[in-house]
């Protein structure tokens, strides 16, 4: 299907928006009336402009408050339209948006409004021109799409149809079923937005948080399913009014908002037409292979960071066991956790404050078909990452995350091909300790404007689910996190942002942290033993525990063994968590321990403030091991 | 009155905390449990802390979901008591806060919620420890305060009295007046927060925009009126969850809050003591003096800038009047307006990104009484500026408005001891043009963390009245502007901020402009002779016209001409206003000409947009005088 933008779902001016949503491969635009208004172009330049750019004007908005109880507010209304149907001839777009009114003067009177957009569309099709009505969520007296297609309906004109937004009518929890009884060459206009699930006046929560498909809560595949069924046939137009998409980079809003509507209509399942599930679906996208664990995590390391990370992994029981046949980096294992040292000096370690610095620079996920992968990361216009690579090393397919993080797509299990014949053997991995069985969990920093979209990049190029968002009150702010997993939780992400974005006149925490989280089966005897082998593991305060007893009271004898080892605990209806941290080792980078009983499926956010106040401590006072300045 | 604050008001670990509260003067803090439980410090340790800051712990909070309906979950809610109860002992806190419970178990039955209360009011009794229950506005059962009062009187216990919380009871709506009936030894404590009016769930209003007193809509003075008439004689607490407090500069925030509690003290009313109007005054703080204009606009300038700026004000019809004395200052006039550029190496221009660099570094204000204006700022904790001058130079107090800006408190009208007075006569007076007749107001970009605490600046220590708050959508991100104004609107500062900090990534518009408005009797006819004289007037595109046109229908005439020269238009049920402005001149300034007609009042702010995105184009484009690259 044609794809659409509205404008107002990019930063910047008109010039600016239009260039990115042509960058992005969007058929068309929706051209948002501020936008035209502060633009230096002509309409007919403009127009001129999108030809040249292969941009279709598909719809002009939005025309406000047009039908009125007062002759002379709806003859100044008319005249209103009027000079914006001259302008939409020069502009070349055949269709404008009319908003059900919010004005005082607003028609109670189906008939009269009816009367009034017939009015219109009389206008409207003298010129050759199309009305597609739209009830706000917040209109005065209609703001459901059932009552604007009743309203049309009565009006009964060629030029005149209905506008439906996806969330103007799932905010309000209307049934979006009822569509397919409207006529398809009625619908002359589909606008597209997703939102998380909020409680708050609809109309604020519709200006400063709609998302695009796939990053809210809303169904748009079974809205858009509907939508099909009922037989409409114009474009998926986007109309997103976000307060962080308004400001971030306008060309990088695009490619999210192309992948949302890509990864949409993979989804989008129109009932009734069993037989093709997925009618709509770009067929050059390949389904998302399965994804069955963490293969590595890449650090990138400086000659400051290298030797006390290589000294922290030594002593979490980590082996090194490979040496790169062409490049500075290291193989450090133990069980099925394997973490890679680089130390090049072109990594793109962006955030760092303080030396030595490190950064998780790439993660090495395992999956059932790289190169279909890798082909569907490319459909859905993730950056390929180039690869050089000597003669005898393996192919690795590898894309660019939002926050720069390289994912390489490696093949399950140990076999020839695979990654790890790139390095030779070194040290003896029979030193390797037996308390860690694997990778839990990568959690990263997100740059704070591609957060949404980091998180509909896991779930569409990486088919990862995000898990529920959860938001808590950090010692320096509150703190946005949500995971990513597979079905079988082979494959964890946690993406963390802080809900607004830090300054830099007070960063008394750690910038930007990042942390690998390993799984060990037996989180005391882990922490006993690594504390032994000196690993520069983070102290918690006594008070956490007494608090824990407090809340909790778990079993006094696990109490003072966590309380003796810095284990923090956690429990839900499903199991508990006990986990441990160590300090910052390099910048922004520390490692955790994790155990899992039973069904718990969380991270044990509630402890992070803790560890992050403790974190922020060692900042303070400098670490024996290694300080950190202020 | 003693004063408090809240940990949790506060960035940073515990320490930050008290360190903050403790430096801008508080009196005692009420310690949030989640400060304590990652603080390393045991409780009695926190207790010496605070004693040797000369901080008392007035609170321990909170305490959730105490009463219970189930035996079992009450006794397990009793033994966390029990805890907590140790705990306070340790620290030195002799009030605990219990919230009515928000839990599926919270007993719905008064008699049992007032008898779970008195076994916990015995416990704390037996330790010489009080319980001050609090009526969460979102508390499942129990959530007004007269519901709370009710409970306490039920349970009639020594060491039970309420906590009154001003959120909770007024975002509501609840009447406080019927405080008055609660008998004063029962008022146990008294928690302050102001909020804008938000139509939003009450829970997350109050856990993410809480204000400190004066800076949101609540009638804080009106409600601590009735507190104090009740006989409560407790601290002034401030308990402020907000955002951005969360995450700014903690030194900062604690004297932005220690301002707002000496400002509510200066307004509170105890209605029935007409003799006393304000009886908690602190006695030191002197009334604010009327301001009665603006003397003078200065901006600091650098070589690159200084000739485009000279040469631009004497395109405006300015003349160079005047030579500072000792400083390398050139005084600028026309009519009442006056501006100083300085050309100094330490000006603080904190946000250029281009060169020539220049920013608004001080705002001249003619004050009835410079020097009590002086002392009132200092009495409300505003940083005063030495200000070094020749032995002939007039003494003139300054202080330093949050974003930086020093403001000076300058004699109204002509005399003797002026500030003009340091200024030999340079160029001829009579050379000035007569377009501009004054300084209508300056507008300046607010430092993203300090937008409150700015507004609150002005308004207590300046005694300048905050105008309603806007929102509007900017090219590249949305925009809050608040004006605060004299009665009579001598004197107007505009208060810009991003909504969201911006990052930067994607910095097309202007960084933090700045820009001065002078004020005209005929902006087309000011225009028309500003162009002729070759002024670097900003181009407005046609499309502006157009659309101005479909919704206002202005006198064609005057349309013409406005479009003609790039002249502005907004219209209100008062007046009407005309606008232009400059290009951008040095990095972020510009400067702008307003012609106010009848009794508008506004800024016409909903022609800021067009001015951003026509400054934008400039800065890609290069403007054909002064390209500013991009």
């Amino acid at each position: 299907m044609r794809t659409g933008i509205a404008t107002v779902c990019l930063s910047g001016t008109l010039e600016d928006k239009l260039a990115a949503a042509a960058s992005a491969g969007f058929d068309g635009v929706e051209i948002f009336e501020n936008d035209l208004v502060a633009a230096p172009w002509s309409p007919a330049r403009v127009r001129q402009h999108c030809l040249e750019l292969g941009l279709s004007v598909d719809l002009y908005q939005p025309f406000r408050n047009f039908d009125s109880t007062d002759r002379e507010t709806f003859a100044a209304n008319l005249r209103r339209a009027e000079h914006k149907l001259d302008l939409m001839e020069q502009l070349g777009a055949d269709t404008i948006l009319v908003c059900s009114s919010v004005a005082p003067d607003a028609a109670h009177d189906d008939d009269l409004v009816a009367e009034q957009l017939h009015t219109l569309a009389d206008r409207a099709a003298e010129r050759g021109l199309l009305i597609a009505y739209e009830a706000l969520a917040w209109g005065r007296y209609v703001h459901t799409y059932e009552h604007s297609w009743e309203i049309v309906r009565r009006a009964d004109h060629p030029a005149l149809g209905v506008c439906l937004d996806s969330f103007h009518i799932l905010s309000l929890g209307s049934d979006p079923a009822a569509i397919r009884s409207v006529p398809g060459d009625k619908l002359f206009f589909l606008q597209l937005a997703d939102a998380p699930r909020l409680d708050m006046d609809v109309l604020q929560w519709s200006r400063h948080h709609r998302l695009f498909p796939g990053q809210g809560s809303f169904d748009l595949p079974g809205f858009l399913g509907h939508v099909l069924a009922a037989g409409y046939s114009g474009p998926l137009s986007l109309e997103v009014f976000n307060d962080v998409f308004r400001q971030s980079d306008p060309e990088r809003a695009a490619v999210d908002a192309m992948r949302s509507l890509l990864d949409l209509q993979e989804r989008v399942e129109t009932p009734g037409s069993a037989a093709a599930r997925r009618p709509t679906a770009p067929p050059e996208l390949p389904h998302a292979p399965e994804l069955t664990g963490h293969a590595f995590t890449e650090l990138a390391v400086d000659d400051a960071s290298s030797g006390p990370i290589a000294d922290a992994l030594e002593k979490l029981g980590f082996a090194h066991t490979g040496r790169h046949h062409s490049k500075p980096v290291q193989l450090w294992q133990q069980g099925e956790a394997r973490v890679l040292l680089n130390n090049t000096t072109d990594h793109r370690e962006r955030d760092a404050v303080d030396d030595p610095r490190a950064a998780v620079t790439a993660l090495g996920l395992e999956s059932d078909d790289p190169h279909r992968s890798a082909r569907r990361a490319e459909a859905l216009l993730a950056p390929v990452l180039p690869r050089s690579r000597g003669a005898d090393e393996a192919v690795l397919h590898a894309v660019a995350a939002p926050d720069g993080t390289s994912v390489f797509f490696c093949p399950a299990g140990e076999h020839g091909g695979s990654w790890s014949a790139d390095f030779a053997p070194a040290g003896n991995a029979a030193e390797a300790g037996t308390e860690l069985t694997g990778t839990d969990h990568v959690a990263l920093t997100q740059p704070f404007d591609h957060f949404d979209e980091a998180a509909l990049f896991y779930r569409s190029v990486l088919g990862l689910e995000p898990e529920t968002t959860a938001e808590f009150a950090a010692p320096f702010g509150l703190v946005r996190s949500r995971a990513v997993t597979d079905p079988r939780r082979d494959v964890r992400i946690a993406l963390n942002v802080a809900v607004l974005r830090r300054g830099e006149e007070w960063v008394p925490g750690v910038p930007a942290p990042q942390h690998v989280a390993f799984a060990t089966g037996d989180a005391i005897a882990a922490a006993r033993r690594m504390r032994a082998r000196g690993a520069p593991l983070l102290e918690i305060p006594d008070n956490y525990y007494d608090d824990l007893d407090a809340r909790l009271a778990p079993d006094p004898e696990l109490l003072a063994a966590m309380r003796e080892c810095s284990v923090l605990y956690d429990r839900d209806e499903h199991g508990e968590f006990l986990h441990f941290y160590t300090e910052i080792l390099g910048s922004r980078i520390f490692f955790e321990v994790v155990q899992r009983i039973g069904g718990y499926s969380g991270y044990g956010t509630v402890n992070a403030p803790v560890r992050m106040a403790a974190h922020r401590r060692l900042r303070v006072t400098g670490s024996a091991r290694r300080p950190l300045g202020t």
